[in-house]
């Protein structure tokens, strides 16, 4: 590189500038503020808010959205069901304990803020289920089994695809993430969904009836999607099956994600996908080589709600 | 609690040693050290060591082995399929991407130690895929898909479980985790199957073809041999989808895993599963009352090969 | 537990809510929604609000706020220096990295975005000192050796405390945080300072003058502060010296802290100090035993900028 | 780069060895196993074995070694002992609480392995002082405290350094690291030493007695040890004031180090010097261009006794 060259790249580059705080700012103006700080997470959080503006202002994108970790039973899944709403999601995929989770609060029940003063052998008497700090009694699996069984029972004998069965549960919920999707036809992959609740009732379902849930049903909806897409953009929360799986669906086409962020507390030297920077997925040709990307690394349950906060104000304000 | 018991609990406690080193120590020794320091990680590397030579010696156990990362591209394979040789494990729990790279070095394609000086972009031009500091070429790739293409149509036209996949699969490999799991006729589930490479093909191959990939019939199974444990023992690598079927699945039984070892360099504070504390699975029922579990947090790179060559020492040894 | 009780704990507990995002909401009403949600470290930091609201209102205390980590670089020091300007900060503790970059700013320099496609040995060879994603010109190190030599020429020849060392400096510079808490006469402790460019021009200047950093002078300043507390708060940012010279410093009154927050990235099980638990500092008596007090697990130029506007709007709407 | 290069890149890399343990193996041929898979950390702690080998077997090396986190009451202080006995340290930097707790036990005290069934509150009550899984009674600190009330009586009445204090403590004790320190001339530099219980002592001492801890004294014996390595090298243990004081100490001279390592549980995108990559000390010139350096992320209490078993296995029968 010239010396020409190296001043320009250097002159190029913004100054930190220490972050000033009013009381009573909004979000967007916090996140903005980060953004001239613009250093480590916090910096990288206020790209992320830029690129996410971008993906949704975007009209020729899809836009997927990955939903990993127990974020259901953290009071997340209302952030799901909104941007569903808003027309924000046009592909979720998720896991089986999101949606296990999701139809608990959709039947009724209510997830606790758990007391850990209790040990777990205690808490396993008390008849609590723990998620970290959070609690769900025994008597919401009772509920969600019945509410399985009944529903399974209307289902057609034959094989069924996964978001199949995942938008007929959601016609049946009063409200949540599947209830969202189903009404505005979202459709919600699931690939793993037989690891967890759900698995074992269609399991027990299947035994009594000639129903099949297939597999692989899902892709050929999943691969016109893709197809269809002019542009594509990702929202990646956790990483777990949904990331992998959301990434990969675009490897089937020519192009590549055009728009990537991820929120994640994984980190990338253990080599595992959910902590692997969205660099890497340059070199599989996931991510399209001038994708805008970032990674927000931290406890999702602080930098979506941030996030999608600040973006909600751009989008509406600016 | 009284002064007695107090004083009783007190002086029970073991005095933290200094570790030793000699120079060619085995690992059986070096473990010991870090037993008689017994302190953090290292300490709890220690009580690992610990319990699953207990659950490897007990006969009355059923041990499940729950693969999750990418631990195949990683080399960690190896010790897993001679686990498998040795008779210590009756159940594999894996994710569709370990499936993948196995069969990619079952059919004669390797893994590269990665030379990271170049970008992500420039990786792709050259046609490597990065797995953090490990590269895969794209012709593994296409060998793989003509493996599966054949492999495929070799099928009987119906629905099929995963597992009768995947022994299908290790039936036609040289080599790895699958073929020698085939051997040994040990069942190898994989709930999230397409999500990977796999999908893929299968779906393409269900489209000429009266063929099913059954999500749920591998349930039958595995229900059977969760009734048929008198006692069940884990050793989880990583946690993903892996983890939580395997500990799910004793949940049907009244009866809790009564060993669990994890290794995993998540964190149980963001709630995420991979993360949560064995403790956790106690108030779920996953865990018997008195089960004997502890969890290693670290790059499972280092503490598998090193708890499990400590392990096959003092077996043989012991 | 009796049946009663145990009902009476489990009926005690709050449901999880849903979050609700509102485009242009304040950040004091996002982290009440996090409050609401309440899982995890989205709602450790809305209990992290209320704590430090609590600690701020509570007349009677003094605040004690700790400063590691490379947070000035990173934009955060303009936060500090705000609380102290509005007296919120009694006693500051922090790092020889902190003090150096807030210098290097109070005399005029900045610290830049870094443009990260370059290799640390390229930007070397530009004269540019990288933190993570930030970058620093060497210039900025001549000019605050220069300005150094200076202010050092210009102190009494004889032994000083490095709290005195550290006013002096505030009082020459035009901002930051030294400059604020010279200005309000607030102490800033930095048992380190030797771990840093300061104390190599120290050590310069010490060998022409009679000039000795006594570095336990200010012993005496902390330990009447600490009887003179009624009640004590602190805010740890990161771990490193300033938590445990705050929390140890206590330890000499027969008081604990009755307040403390603590931002950290680092996490429990490796044992150090910077990750270890706030229950963990009340086993040492370092806390009260009825403290107030929760860890939030995060970047701290994420959760630091969130609680602190949050708590100012509470101040100054409530 | 031309399509020769490209290829010659491609074919220079190493194929992924999955890796085969036999029982009764030695710590290095573990780690050389290790080697031969070659990805993640433990690719990065073999490759730290051969940096060590390297740096220990090249004479015109001088060796620093940095210890910070809670590694004596770990038990890891055995292992810094040793290698000081062995001449494979020529500079020691460390922590006060590490210089405490090596005290605590050279003067016959001993840490516990926690029973962690009891709350922190209940532990203070029991007198016992909790490090993450250690516990140390509160009579330690009363032996303590009296140890060096004599000790320190002893010293002259006039300005010491913190290494010529730290000497005369070792002198005073039975073993540990200061004892084998100290006999064997081995400096100890330990800048935050104030940060800990031996400050609050002084500073009681030079209440009474013209006595002064002179800061910045250690520079002088640190420079010109600097300046008269022919090469330098550093294993770091965690991060904190050891990491940067080491490497900021040959900034001073034109050479950065040659060998570095650096182990630590930290990461790097938080921005703090602990987690920082030794890449980013480049941009600075604490470490030469050239430099052969490498960062294995883990718990040291496993990751630091495999190293050094290994190396010390290479030594002897290499």
């Amino acid at each position: 590189m010239g010396d020409d060259e190296r001043i320009a790249r250097m002159t190029a580059v913004e100054p930190v500038m220490q972050i000033r705080l009013r009381p009573g700012m909004s979000v967007g103006e916090l996140v903005e503020e980060m953004g001239r700080a613009g250093a480590y997470n916090g910096g990288a959080l206020s790209r992320a808010a830029g690129i996410y503006e971008d993906m949704l202002r975007d009209d020729r994108t899809t836009r997927f959205f990955g939903l990993a970790g127990a974020m259901v039973p953290a009071g997340m899944g209302g952030i799901v069901a909104d941007l569903i709403e808003r027309g924000m999601i046009d592909v979720l995929v998720t896991t089986g304990a999101n949606a296990v989770h999701d139809i608990v609060e959709g039947i009724g029940c209510t997830h606790l803020h758990g007391n850990i003063a209790s040990t777990d052998n205690e808490l396993r008497g008390m008849g609590l289920n723990r998620i970290y700090d959070v609690f769900l009694p025994d008597d919401a699996f009772l509920r969600l089994e019945e509410f399985l069984r009944d529903m399974l029972g209307d289902l057609p004998d034959r094989q069924v695809s996964i978001s199949f069965l995942l938008r007929r549960i959601g016609e049946e919920l009063a409200g949540g993430i599947l209830a969202t999707a189903a009404r505005h036809s979202i459709p919600v992959y699931c690939p793993a969904i037989q690891d967890s609740i759900l698995g074992l009732q269609i399991y027990l379902h299947s035994q009594s009836r000639p129903f099949i849930l297939d597999a692989c049903a899902d892709m050929k909806e999943l691969l016109d999607l893709c197809y269809a897409a002019e542009r594509a953009g990702a929202l990646l929360v956790g990483g777990g099956v949904p990331k992998n799986y959301i990434l990969q669906s675009m490897l089937i086409t020519p192009k590549g994600f055009d728009y990537a962020i991820q929120l994640t507390g994984d980190r990338p030297d253990l080599g595992g996908l959910s902590g692997a920077t969205l660099d890497e997925a340059r070199s599989w040709g996931k991510l399209s080589s001038d994708a805008k990307a970032v990674t927000v690394y931290g406890d999702a349950t602080i930098t979506l709600p941030l996030l999608v906060a600040a973006v909600l104000e751009r989008l509406t304000h600016g």
